[in-house]
């Protein structure tokens, strides 16, 4: 009775562990979520009133203009006509999927990588060409040999603090990478929520702006420099992209929020507060990250290998043992401490079984250490246990 | 290198001709606008910012217990925890298409039915078996046949006041339809934006209420009643749908807009504030619709049928001569009057090429007479010539 896609409906364990988090009490490594005390500086403008009536499907013509500056700012070659205004990066995903995606769809996707990508591709019908990722970014003879195949519809690649892995591409893979793309002609889906949140001098330029055939589409969200509550995001893309993507965009949701719009508009606009903003979450963030890499040196040197990372939200640990990882997550649940099992950021979630990440942006500073013991201790016991 | 529904991605009409609405000289019949000054009463409420952050999937708890009390006062049978919060109705029909139409999949529809309703089910794949519309209601006659083929994924329906028409079914007839659908165990969709615009004594109890056997969706939504720029709806569902209706809005666009939420829930749960609100928004569209009904009177009595509307904000005119309505509108457009046309709201566009539909929440009062006079004169060159 149900379309044929639903039997691909998968995984809520995001969103069970997020129902749980929303417990005072629990400490949560699990989600991405930003600093609650991040929004301390955020105001809602007066609006006049205007925002109350049906928009324009594509967005707000200024709001369109200042993200296309930010665009070109990065080196994206994107005028305003081709910025279209999202419900969140999320959507831009969704719109992607239905523009591409039906079974027997081939997409190429790095491993890991962000699952609700993963999840929304799959649902529309896709099979995935995954290719490795190292520290400074894809395998590039992996790389090529998903090209190779073609018949690879896009490729997907979140290239600067990726979600999960936290890796950051060189500018050498960057360039690499685009030159690959147009080689192969290969369309190019580029994800870049955490390109802000540098905390040293890592290369964020965007992989798009080094394209000369090859199409492409570029999301961006101010999930992660101003509030995830204002479910907005926007993408900008190739002109002949465009009027799908706006008629599939009319068909979710007829527009996005014109109050969102009209709160990131005067935000975006202020070039100072937002220069102000973004150093503040830097050092906030910053700080964080240096007290997880500390207490992750005491509690998890026998248990785990990680880098760290250089920008992002999250730190990505490789279990030297394997543990029953749902059953490692049940364990600190009870104990009020959640983190992500790797398993969902992989195409077949076993090739997951002992990864982990770890969000450092919300958890209380102060309770980031006793968080990561008692995680280490329940690991502890499971990997004793097997022995 | 698209997905084939994107062969099947129709229309831009309404879009089209919504541009030119946004021209401040253009009279517009043709959107389904609330009036500019129904907004005047509604302030954004204070945020204390906890509407920031990441929120649920299925809504703020508090905000689905009103909405399921507000089911149950219309005599459905829903806890709050079948409701879901959605980014408009619109997003409802995007995620009922996703949970179950694929090509091949035949679904029942009234001739004519919501444009957007029928662009969302046909980019997935639909086919359609429609049944026609009398006055006060589906003929229950073709309404059964369609049932009889056995192989109707579900009705979609929108029983009071509907878009276009203004059509609002008779309690025999809602009564009728449900036992037929409890007798088929065919799924109903029922679409209700409209029902608080009640300008009579019109019944308006949800179809859904009187089911017993057969399964519903029940979409509500904000966008008539405060104001569509919040892009806040909902939908109250049989109880299996739940789980899958969670997990595709989680993929569609994580959770729908926090601030939004927080507002609505702030003016819906103030009954005296609502039950003012309402009354106000009742004699301005009445008295609006009762000026229309006099200029068509005057002005369209040689020229279409139409019947006076109970409710809702659409008069829909069957105009007595064939004429070429895409030229008729060109020709309307330039004289800065805009109305639209019949087509699209059928599943194949020539069906509707004898029809119009004419909104009058959104023009100014006092501009009605002067542009339906445009549009009668513009029709009866038109006529003129074939003749």
């Amino acid at each position: 009775m149900y379309a044929s896609r639903i039997s691909r409906l998968t995984g809520s364990v995001a969103r069970e562990i997020l129902s749980h988090a929303n417990n005072k009490d629990m400490l949560s490594f699990a989600g991405g979520l930003p600093a609650n005390e991040a929004f301390k500086g955020l105001k809602l403008p007066d609006d006049e009133g205007s925002s109350f009536q049906y928009g324009a499907s594509e967005g707000e013509r200024s709001l369109r203009e200042l993200f296309a500056e930010r665009f070109q700012a990065k080196g994206i070659d994107c005028g305003f006509e081709q910025v279209l205004i999202t419900s969140g990066a999320q959507q831009g995903v969704d719109l992607v999927s239905k523009l591409f995606i039906e079974p027997g769809v081939t997409v190429g996707i790095e491993k890991p990588t962000y699952l609700a990508a993963i999840q929304s591709f799959a649902l529309f019908g896709a099979e995935f060409e995954p290719f490795g990722l190292e520290a400074d970014g894809p395998n590039l003879e992996e790389f090529e040999q998903v090209l190779q195949k073609g018949d690879v519809r896009f490729i997907y690649l979140c290239p600067s603090f990726q979600n999960p892995s936290g890796i950051c591409y060189s500018l050498e893979k960057r360039k690499a990478v685009a030159a690959l793309l147009d080689e192969y002609e290969v369309t190019l889906i580029e994800d870049d929520p955490y390109g802000e949140l540098n905390y040293t001098d890592a290369c964020t330029v965007p992989i798009c702006s080094f394209l000369k055939k090859a199409k492409w589409i570029h999301f961006n969200t101010v999930s992660k420099i101003l509030a995830p509550g204002l479910r907005l995001g926007c993408l900008g893309c190739s002109p002949e992209f465009f009027p799908h993507l706006l008629k599939l965009k009319q068909a979710a949701d007829l527009h996005s929020n014109r109050f969102s719009q009209a709160v990131v508009h005067q935000w975006l606009s202020d070039e100072d507060l937002m220069a102000k903003r973004t150093q503040q979450l830097r050092s906030l963030y910053h700080e964080k990250q240096q007290v997880m890499a500390q207490s992750l040196e005491t509690h998890f040197k026998d248990l785990a290998e990680w880098n760290t990372p250089a920008g992002g939200l999250f730190f990505w640990l490789r279990l030297k043992e394997p543990v029953q990882i749902r059953e490692l997550l049940g364990c600190c649940l009870k104990q009020g401490v959640a983190f992500m099992p790797g398993g969902p950021f992989f195409p077949t979630e076993d090739e997951g079984a002992q990864f982990m990440r770890l969000n450092f942006s919300n958890p209380p500073v102060e309770r980031i250490d006793g968080g990561l013991k008692v995680l280490a201790e329940e690991i502890g016991k499971m990997v004793t246990l097997v022995v």
